[in-house]
């Protein structure tokens, strides 16, 4: 049992702010996401886009607003369940929750702050019989660690960016990279398009196209795919098979918790604190909904920071917190780092 | 008379985010404020202080602040009206105002936010006789423009980073220094007090402490201040006197402009968008108050985007706007420059 003072579900930019003003009140943060790695959308959609309306951010790479993020809440350790989807939550007599996730991991809190965006991002699977058989016995629909993929034959189908730098990526990596897309015309970076040419012109990509998987077969784990490319059908060895077509974002299983929902979004009170129906849950970022509400990073900031105050207040009743400005009293870390302003001298002139 | 879609009184941090919201929606921003400079509390008590809980930044020099944000909104070429105060506010029949400063500059917009900060910021005076007297003659509380001062006898007075780093910028400017501080000791960045230190040792300031101006004098402009430095008094002729004892914020006269205050703030309405009780008048930023309320810079920013939205649908009644991501649709500057995502490919590889 994972135990916290704040679990937020979710890991994208509200999630990990969410983590730093918590940490300024003393609040320790625990985050799930399904996803592997956190930044929600802006990792996940356009990590390499650059977003200009971030305040005083004249421009910024999506990618580096969650590295930036992560920086600012290192200080508070927090901790993650990775490329796992929260799936239940159950009220404890005390008041507190305890989630669990689609693969058993259990988490204990007080305060549940739900940062869930658009919804869990999951992966969009090609039509193919027998295709759930094989998942985690050699089919992925997200690379989670590339070398897993060492020394092994992976074909990879799709024809986006994710397709491409994968392919990219593991032509260094496995023994054999094969690229299956229904289409010859791939959609993405130029860079990473015209790297896909060359490392097949180099040999260290099979490039398949126009051409469809079709089939998966193999005893216990995948041993091979078929592929039909025009009137043709053919069998090709492979010890992985990576269809990446995207992930789609799906509230899921939050919708079930017996939360207010309006528009695939969550009702909070965003009058005082973003705290939903259930006392105890807030819904921050893009996840929430109430008069006015905007879609925006910059929103959620704002909405994550207000939340914290409310969550202390539950946490510690009755003690009063007084505001500090972090300039003034400068930042303790959980990590026993210190940040902090250096301060004006007094001295004399003679 | 100015004219302009969003009239903001305040150009601290909240004011300028505004003029970049305001933007995106294409409408256009003048800016009043009582400081010669952009930035409210941030470039006037702690420009070269780090701030650690604006979000993506783990840290970030106030002044710094000031100019990301400057550069942020410079696509929507705002107006400024500085080193002014705004002073009366009238309500035309068309439901638009009229806002009139202190040295009687108009200014007329359909819609006025207030992003005044903890107010006005009004220079600490010392208690001289006949001080007022030589106001705009000779004795100014701010520095606005250093060419001012080009050969000419500056007295200061004061014992903090602006009396200590004006004495220094002048000292090449002026043809004469003169800094008089009541203690010996001076407060302020190690850096300034040294060089003060240093310019004093090679005859470039003169340093006179512990010592009080008392007096001041001159026909119709000063000519001279009286010094009073123990048990001596005496004449020090000059033709400019500068006290520079520091400025401090006073909500001032918006607080008669029949606006609900409560604890020196404005109400607003936080469950929509932080309009006051007269429809059409915003408060922004530190100068507004709501149940939850935290005098934040990331706060300031959220309301002022929120605030536009509702600006727009006043100014264009029965359109609706629809949210574009800034990444997506790039950003399109009143000066003709166009910020745009790098656009993705389409392309066979052969
Ligand atoms: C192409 C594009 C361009 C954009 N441009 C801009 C822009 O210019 N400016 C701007 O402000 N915004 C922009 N946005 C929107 C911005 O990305 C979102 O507002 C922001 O990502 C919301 O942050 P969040 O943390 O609230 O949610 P998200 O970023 O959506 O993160 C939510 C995370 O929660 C996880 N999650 C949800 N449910 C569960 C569950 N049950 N279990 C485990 N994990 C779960 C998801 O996997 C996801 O990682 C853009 C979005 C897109 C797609
Ligand atoms: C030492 C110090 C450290 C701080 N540290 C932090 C921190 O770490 N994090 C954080 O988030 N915040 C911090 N703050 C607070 C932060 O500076 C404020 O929240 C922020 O400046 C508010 O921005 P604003 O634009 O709303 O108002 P302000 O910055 O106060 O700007 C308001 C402007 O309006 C002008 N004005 C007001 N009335 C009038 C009028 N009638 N006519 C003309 N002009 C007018 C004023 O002159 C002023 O320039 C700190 C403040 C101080 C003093």
């Amino acid at each position: 049992m994972i135990k916290t003072d704040i679990l937020i579900i979710g890991a994208g930019p509200t999630g990990l702010f969410a983590v730093f003003e918590a940490g300024l009140l003393k609040l320790k943060c625990h985050l799930i996401d399904a996803l592997p790695q956190p930044g929600g959308q802006c990792s996940e959609i356009y990590p390499k886009k650059p977003i200009y309306d971030i305040p005083a951010y004249p421009e910024i790479l999506a990618g580096d607003l969650t590295h930036k993020l992560m920086e600012q809440c290192k200080q508070f350790e927090p901790g993650f369940t990775l490329g796992e989807r929260a799936e239940t939550i159950d009220k404890q007599d005390d008041g507190s929750f305890i989630v669990t996730t689609n693969k058993g991991t259990k988490h204990h809190a007080p305060i549940v702050a739900i940062a869930g965006g658009l919804g869990s991002f999951e992966p969009r699977k090609p039509k193919i019989d027998n295709l759930s058989d094989y998942e985690d016995k050699g089919v992925e629909y997200i690379i989670k660690e590339p070398e897993f993929y060492r020394d092994k034959k992976v074909v990879i189908a799709g024809g986006g960016d994710s397709a491409l730098d994968w392919s990219i990526y593991l032509s260094d990596v496995a023994s054999e990279v094969t690229l299956i897309h229904r289409r010859n015309e791939f959609r993405g970076h130029l860079d990473s398009v015209e790297k896909v040419q060359e490392l097949k012109n180099a040999g260290k990509i099979n490039l398949i196209t126009p051409a469809e998987v079709i089939g998966v077969e193999g005893d216990n784990k995948i041993e091979a795919v078929t592929v039909k490319q025009g009137a043709k059908t053919f069998t090709k060895a492979c010890d992985h098979f990576v269809p990446l077509f995207g992930l789609s974002p799906k509230l899921g299983p939050i919708a079930n918790w017996g939360l207010e929902i309006e528009k695939n979004a969550i009702k909070v009170n965003n009058a005082l604190d973003y705290q939903t129906n259930i006392p105890g849950i807030y819904a921050i970022g893009d996840v929430n909904t109430y008069p006015g509400k905007l879609k925006l990073i910059l929103c959620g900031f704002h909405e994550a920071t207000l939340m914290c105050q409310s969550a202390y207040q539950i946490i510690n009743p009755g003690k009063r917190f007084v505001l500090k400005y972090t300039t003034v009293s400068g930042v303790d870390g959980f990590d026993g780092t210190r940040k902090e302003a250096p301060k004006a001298v007094v001295k004399a002139i003679d």
